[in-house]
């Protein structure tokens, strides 16, 4: 089904997935958040195979997923003559934008809002509110009876004390909690992965269109699983040396440089139809 | 010894220990800081027992009391003629002027600093840090790993999450942390208490000077026994309808009324050298 897999492509990829094949539903949104957030975009069965496929992702595992996507309500599809496509519904593309700022966003400019919420010492009102909060909102556990998170305070705060940290005063607790180890270890990967990616740039041009978007898309994937790992904290609030602000320098310095023409999608679509 | 107790004496009297002798010690904290708190000022044995016996104290217990008092480094004492005088040491005045604010003071202004320390989970360190934090500064413990103090923030805060609550998500477990019930209840007796010395006022001029300098302390006494109970957050960390401004306002009041000749002291002193 695809092109023959050059040396150059085979080397990005195995850097970036480390030998470990991504969770495919996981993958196709990322696809379509890359390559097909606009309304009105779609990809079709085919395509999505043959960006797919050099991944090391079976025609079965893509049907299962799409399913999943599609009983989730993430993906909707339809037939058109001898082929299918796939695309986002609305829902879809509302939780694909909403993640677009950390995925693509520059670095935060001035420090945002930090809040932390503590429930009484067996004040039970307060911990199943906190319990409600921790649920549905970002927000780190911070011991069993208070929790941290971005932006202002939830507006339903009844039975909570709400508390404003100290940024002169971060402990390494905090930012150990905040950015864990096994967090910059995984950028710490993933830039070594980019350093390979960026030795083989000269071959770039030379690979075939689908290769592209799969190399594109899982660099994309790799970065957002590293990112959506933790809150978009500022920076002071994460451990010296965290390694976040300059992993996405990198990823969006390659991303530049690693476009995907978008007559992947048109072309495919109208030899299909 | 002393001159016989007018009825309207005991009902003061009374309704002020609601039947329970104070602590003898802190009874002459109290006294020394009410009636002899500035350098120079002194108490002769001879007028302590005048003031303490309609009270109901008892030589012995004033000994005893006098003598920890001494060795705890509050009073010192010294021999003229035929009597003893006792006198606040520089660490007891220090001490007494400490509380003068708190006892003595005009409700606070604008809305004093407050700020919350906080342990990490598991966190040995910072755990240390707090019960140090808790032994030393005046905080009150919010569960197991946290707590809330008056002012700013100390300045060895060396793993601790420093922070500062929200004024306007004050929750009720706090507030009653902050007040409890019993200290409500503390300043309800007292506020009784006094309603019973204000319908005793027209009485007052006729009281021995022992006799007033007896009341007037008692009701000092008391009045600082609740007051020091709880740190001096600010009227809005209490709970609904607390009624210590309140109490503070008749303290005031009565205390303005219930004045003391300075000859009390003087007097007797010239005529026991």
């Amino acid at each position: 089904m695809t092109s023959e897999l050059s040396e150059s492509f085979t080397l990005c990829r195995d850097a970036l997935t480390r030998g470990e094949l991504p969770r495919v539903w996981s993958l196709i949104v990322t696809i379509f958040g890359d390559l097909a957030q606009t309304p009105g975009a779609r990809i079709s069965g085919t395509v999505l195979g043959q960006i797919t496929d050099p991944l090391g992702i079976k025609p079965e595992a893509m049907r299962v997923a799409l399913h999943r996507l599609r009983r989730d309500g993430w993906l909707d599809s339809e037939r058109s003559g001898r082929g299918s496509y796939h695309f986002l519904t609305d829902f879809g593309r509302t939780q694909s934008v909403g993640a677009n700022d950390r995925i693509y966003g520059k670095p935060q400019g001035p420090v945002p809002e930090v809040h932390v919420l503590m429930a009484g010492d067996g004040d039970a009102n307060g911990r199943r509110k906190l319990d409600a909060h921790l649920l549905t909102d970002t927000l780190l556990p911070l011991g069993s009876s208070a929790a941290i998170g971005l932006g202002p305070a939830p507006e339903d705060v009844d039975g909570l004390l709400v508390l404003t940290p100290s940024p002169d005063h971060l402990p390494a607790w905090l930012k150990s909690l905040i950015g864990p180890v096994e967090t910059a270890q995984a950028y710490e990967h993933l830039m070594a992965a980019m350093d390979v990616i960026q030795g083989q740039l000269a071959h770039w041009s030379a690979l075939p269109a689908e290769q592209k978007a799969a190399l594109r898309c899982l660099l994309v994937h790799e970065w957002r699983r590293v990112v959506l790992r933790h809150p978009d904290f500022p920076e002071i609030f994460f451990p010296e040396g965290w390694p976040g602000l300059c992993c996405r320098h990198q990823v969006q310095d390659l991303l530049a440089r690693m476009a995907v023409s978008p007559d992947l999608l048109l072309n495919r679509s109208s030899l299909e139809t």
